[in-house]
């Protein structure tokens, strides 16, 4: 196997530091791969459509693999959310968050070992809106067999292929009975075919408080895209927040995105501050994803050992260490394009 | 001030027994109250639309005030949720769930204090919802104007009235721009009469993240339906769960039911070994909505000592007591009607 080419997006704020904290981890275990960094700044195409930039869709296409730090919301009216142009464009339709407590970050959960898995590119997302008359308005929740019946096959394959045992199916069918209803059978449906692994249902509220109450009953989750917005960041807060935790936005045909979901961070930005590790745990993801196990494993113990050692940690597990380096501070990861 | 009566719905399952405890409470307590029994098994109206029965609603109509245990949930096809039929049928447009964390009652957070206020009569619960084409769903979330104003309005004289600092808005108005966006609007714009009440603005995937992480930053929080579902019973499972949490549902002109939002919990049902608090606090709310402060303070503090001394405590709480008696074993709560 060669080097494979990675399309980064080092976005915005503390991006491009913590972009070059990963690299520099790449380097350091010999992964091999080679960096394409591409800005994805909207801009508006014929029609006056917001699209990502074409330099940045070719990079993604050939190299179908993306490592995405954190982008700014744009305040301009009309314009996108970039994060949710990106799943759309490339159809990323699941978003896969696992959540482990982390040996050394202490929080009042302990053995929390689970993952969400979101459906990504309709629900209460499809974005579509009316104004009824003047003071009513109303919001579309799109839900098609389709969708459901693909994100619930993703979420049965990945439990299997992950050694997980069961599977629950998050939902509000209850009140969304048609909506939820539908996910929820393409959901049970898909349960027959996955007899290895044990299937649940469970309303959305109830698993909130169960959540809370513990985590660790939970493994894999499969939801509508809002319900996986919500639990996600939930779960995240559980082990520490965002700083720590993975994302991956998998589509067809090894079409991915692996992103951190914390902010830019603007405050703390080019000082060097920033913690790498949620955008180096979605980078770990994203090498298991190409097959890369080894490299994986190396670099996911390393960052586990190094928070659970406490001797290198940045200011917001409780530490004075730097991702980069003093000479390191920049605005871009520094990579030719 | 003479007596006043209240519908008591005891409902299904543990219903009962703890709408018996919280009798013989307000007995103890010499509340200046009396008690009419009903039924609320709903039935087919005129038209075959599920209605409740017509002796429940006239008692409804002239008390004004419900207390209502538990109820479960129908199995017919068709057959509307009996909460969500209170709530319409009475138009108890807020629901008000306030938290606070049990001295005695040990869980990861202590210093919780926050109330939410969930808009309880539209939105993701308006109920229409298509098929469009085969296999492609749609729910509609219907936001208005007039009911976004009058739960902001609530939120804050909510605020004002119990001595609370802060309102916190709660949406996804980056993704439902135009749904969410009115209720913020609507909010915002409430905040401007309530200059004495700190008004913030936070998306609900961020609340769920900082709630787990420390809830003791959170005060009045106000939000669409869906949303209230989810964060209410979040927030019940950081203080210890359904068990203990109070539920008030207001609408117009002193209308108003409060019940315990647990289940029935029929594997219990009958045995006495069921947790009253939550309808005992949620008949202290329903106290002070009377203007009996002095009884509900009474009662109030009579429950958190009780739970505090660990003495008397029934077996969820790890007790062993029973809160009724065993000669009070009972299906109905026993009270003619
Ligand atoms: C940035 C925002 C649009 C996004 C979402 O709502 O999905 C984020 O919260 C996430 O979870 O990735
Ligand atoms: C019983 C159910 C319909 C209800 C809801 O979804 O509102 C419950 O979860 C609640 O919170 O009161």
């Amino acid at each position: 196997r060669g080097i494979q080419t990675i399309t980064l997006i080092p976005g915005d704020g503390i991006g491009p530091e913590i972009s070059c904290a990963v690299v520099k981890i790449f380097e350091a275990a010999k992964a091999p791969v080679q960096w394409e960094e591409r800005n994805v700044t909207a801009i508006k195409g014929p029609g006056g459509r917001w699209m990502i930039p074409p330099d940045a869709k070719e990079s993604m296409d050939r190299s179908k693999i993306g490592l995405k730090g954190p982008l700014k919301t744009p305040i301009a009216a009309g314009h996108p959310s970039m994060n949710l142009l990106l799943r759309k464009t490339f159809d990323l339709y699941a978003n896969v968050r696992p959540c482990m407590s982390l040996e050394g970050y202490k929080t009042p959960y302990t053995d929390v070992d689970l993952v969400t898995i979101r459906e990504n590119t309709e629900g209460e997302y499809s974005g579509i809106e009316h104004v009824i008359v003047d003071g009513v308005v109303q919001s579309i929740k799109l839900i098609t067999e389709e969708a459901s019946r693909r994100i619930a096959e993703y979420a049965f394959e990945y439990a299997r292929n992950n050694q997980r045992a069961s599977v629950t199916a998050v939902h509000k069918a209850n009140i969304m009975r048609m909506s939820d209803g539908l996910f929820l059978k393409k959901c049970r449906e898909m349960a027959e075919n996955f007899k290895d692994v044990k299937f649940t249902e469970m309303y959305l509220d109830t698993v909130c408080l169960n959540m809370v109450q513990d985590p660790s009953q939970f493994d894999v989750l499969v939801m509508p895209n809002l319900y996986g917005d919500i639990l996600s960041d939930l779960c995240a807060g559980l082990i520490g927040g965002l700083g720590v935790t993975p994302s991956g936005n998998i589509g067809t045909n090894g079409v991915a995105i692996f992103e951190s979901v914390h902010g830019t961070a603007p405050d703390i930005a080019g000082m060097d501050l920033a913690n790498p590790t949620a955008l180096l745990l979605s980078a770990v993801m994203m090498l298991r994803h190409m097959g890369l196990h080894d490299h994986a494993k190396k670099i996911e113990t390393a960052c586990f050992d190094t928070i659970r050692d406490k001797k290198v940690l940045t200011k917001d597990l409780g530490g004075n260490s730097n991702a980069v380096g003093s000479s390191q501070r920049r605005s871009s990861v520094g990579l030719s394009s």
